[in-house]
């Protein structure tokens, strides 16, 4: 199987354990850089996660624009992706989700700190980028351009993840799999966060605890196995291939 | 097939996203106004909407009464339909649901504000219409004639929901694919809501951002998608026909 | 079918609806009292409620004794049944359930009040049983005897409802209907109620929306609609019978 | 059947049990003591626990080697298991799990105390272990050596379940039935303590009342329904062999 193959298969598998964890719904979506060309990502067609199959995915340059003859109605907010792709070349991977749970804390001052070693990755600060500072009170919040793409990425900078107030959040990782790992576990952190705040004064991760993750390997037995579980769970198991 | 098959088939699948994003259960009912005679509107007899089938669907007048020798057993609250019509003519589908979380919010004075983009329909100010204002202490609380409906439409005014107190919503739209999809979003929204205000002060969306939405459009890609994605996990794909 | 086979087939819809609805799990139960024999009611053995068949159903004199010969394991709990058909001739179905959201309010002074019309039925008072009043501190909460059972009857009153602390509800009906209605909208009212506590002021049902309920006819369109959308949702359609 | 394909089964019951009770989810695992030899256990191969079957069982000596030829990827933090047979010859059974409800009550002072009775084998206290305070703030938080294995056990001392900080918790049992039953009635017991705190003053279970349920017997009716129920809607039911 080629990389492109591969990469197709992955960017599926992510889609449909998205949607089935319940990080994505109707709306978010997941992209892959192109493995052979940096300067493409693949992304679905305007189309649900849950509904997302190989044949559905796109190929676009950074500035969003599909390439060759591809006249399917792209995600409007495509722009995400490819600004990110641009601005962070250790990026290999974008999600973009509404996950309600992490809503709350794109609307207020409270940070959302990991507080569970599986969210370890999110890293010490998650940035609010609230989309009116910039482009003022009457957007429809969506990021529908490139200029509103990087001002984006400017406020996640070497993050891995940026809240969007009143919208939802934008992640990167090195690898699909990371990517989507730190996906289905910011909400899970901010709901334990939300229940030990209201319980009284909590301890959150260390410092050194957060550090000492260290490289995601997807190909580590401990990655493989929830990659497997979620991808079996979501329907899509035949799309695995070989434990590596 | 006609324009009135096809009405009919969008509030089958209308009734069956309902009740699979768990919106309405054994309760809540969801109406088209007919699309040749706008002095009618088309409901389903008294069934639970995951049950809902084409052969369920009566005719009503816009008083509640049945059209023709159609005997079986109506809703009860069929008002609520028969007056948000008659008193709205840009309007032609109407919710009515118990969703349970928007409830606390029709028992106190907290507002019902609209904070993520996906409910931005909801618009600026939802009131609480509260059927002890003008028919006292001993109803059941359910719109069961034209007098309360004529009531609650007065609530209503031009806007796009209120709250029923003690008892659940209505909302309306131009479209069935609107007034779902704020159907949908409204208890996300009334829990996002309810997270943000425990952690503390929050921005709602500001009125720009409420009214940058613009006409809502059910075929463009972005409204086709959810729609599509929700009639498919609710197992009426087959009802959905070509995609606009 | 006579009137001993309908009500067979009540309890074991009535079972299953409970265990869908997840007022039941793996503990609860819900009993008849006999059709033709008011000194007896029918009861599963021991089992789960989901699992529960006809040929579960055993048939128990009013203090808990097994009728016959019949040695399958009971409930340790069958007393709560047996106690409440003895002193409230009214009554014709009793549920018990560890259903969690009700249980904060066994725990606590705060009254579960009813806030939303579908839980009118549970009345203005929602008294708590606390087994440790009367057989102190080293029971395991259990009502184990007819003693125990008796004590907690005393409390229910006139009721429809009682919580039992640290343990969970006992709830009565003229019907099954009815009290499986209850039973169902017993923990929506709980987790609306905790709702709009936590916003502030909340304005409960008055005393005369509780009333104005007046009898629940079973088989009037509305109650029928949910016990068949229940019915078939747990997967026991074929047990239904006829619409009345 | 062998004692050991008992076991194997048991153990095989108990992780789709935990997985399908959203007790574990790609993370968590459940082992048994081995029935003929008291200085091994049984326990998975790295692989998530809704998808363990007989052949991915493995056999470890207390400080987590594999015996024999053994090559699979074991999980990382067998040594919680080991440790806990090693200094507990009253334990047969073990789970650790990150489920979500018990993790707040590890990140502050507040206590996990038991308030319904189907939990009340957690005991009068619930200890937190936190891997910083002997192992510092340089860890992944992960129990990945013998040595972090009996600090953990240490602070566990003759309890049933230690709360792990950042992470989850560890629980005991003399039987796989009852540390199963524990660890799916923690998170609910956690559930209506955080849902009572909010109310206001509350009334936790007695010392009486922890002591009454007395040794738990996985034969009893009441114990074996629990078990049977679980494992049929978990979809093992073929492996639980007749009612005891």
């Amino acid at each position: 199987m080629s990389e492109l193959e591969t990469a197709l298969r992955s960017v599926v598998i992510a889609n449909r354990i998205l949607a089935h964890q319940g990080v994505v719904d109707a709306y978010g979506h997941v992209s892959i850089r192109h493995p052979t060309n940096p300067e493409r990502f693949l992304l679905s067609r305007s189309r649900s996660p849950e509904l997302v199959d190989e044949k559905d995915i796109m190929e676009f340059t950074l500035d969003g624009k599909p390439v060759g003859d591809d006249r399917r109605p792209p995600y409007l907010e495509r722009f995400i992706h490819g600004s990110l792709y641009e601005s962070r070349p250790d990026v290999n991977a974008v999600v973009h989700s509404h996950a309600e749970e992490t809503l709350a804390f794109g609307l207020t001052e409270v940070p959302l700190k990991p507080v569970i070693h599986v969210a370890s990755a999110i890293g010490p600060n998650v940035p609010v980028w609230d989309i009116a500072e910039k482009f003022g009170d009457h957007t429809n919040l969506l990021v529908t351009n490139q200029d509103q793409g990087r001002d984006l990425a400017k406020r996640l900078g070497q993050g891995r993840v940026t809240l969007m107030r009143g919208h939802g959040f934008a992640a990167v990782g090195a690898t699909v799999q990371d990517v989507v790992r730190l996906s289905v576990y910011l909400p899970v952190n901010a709901r334990v966060l939300t229940a030990a705040m209201r319980l009284g004064p909590f301890k959150p991760l260390a410092a050194g605890e957060m550090e000492s993750r260290g490289h995601f390997n997807p190909k580590a037995p401990e990655s493989w196995r929830a990659w497997e579980y979620w991808a079996r769970r979501a329907g899509v198991s035949h799309l695995l291939g070989e434990m590596p």
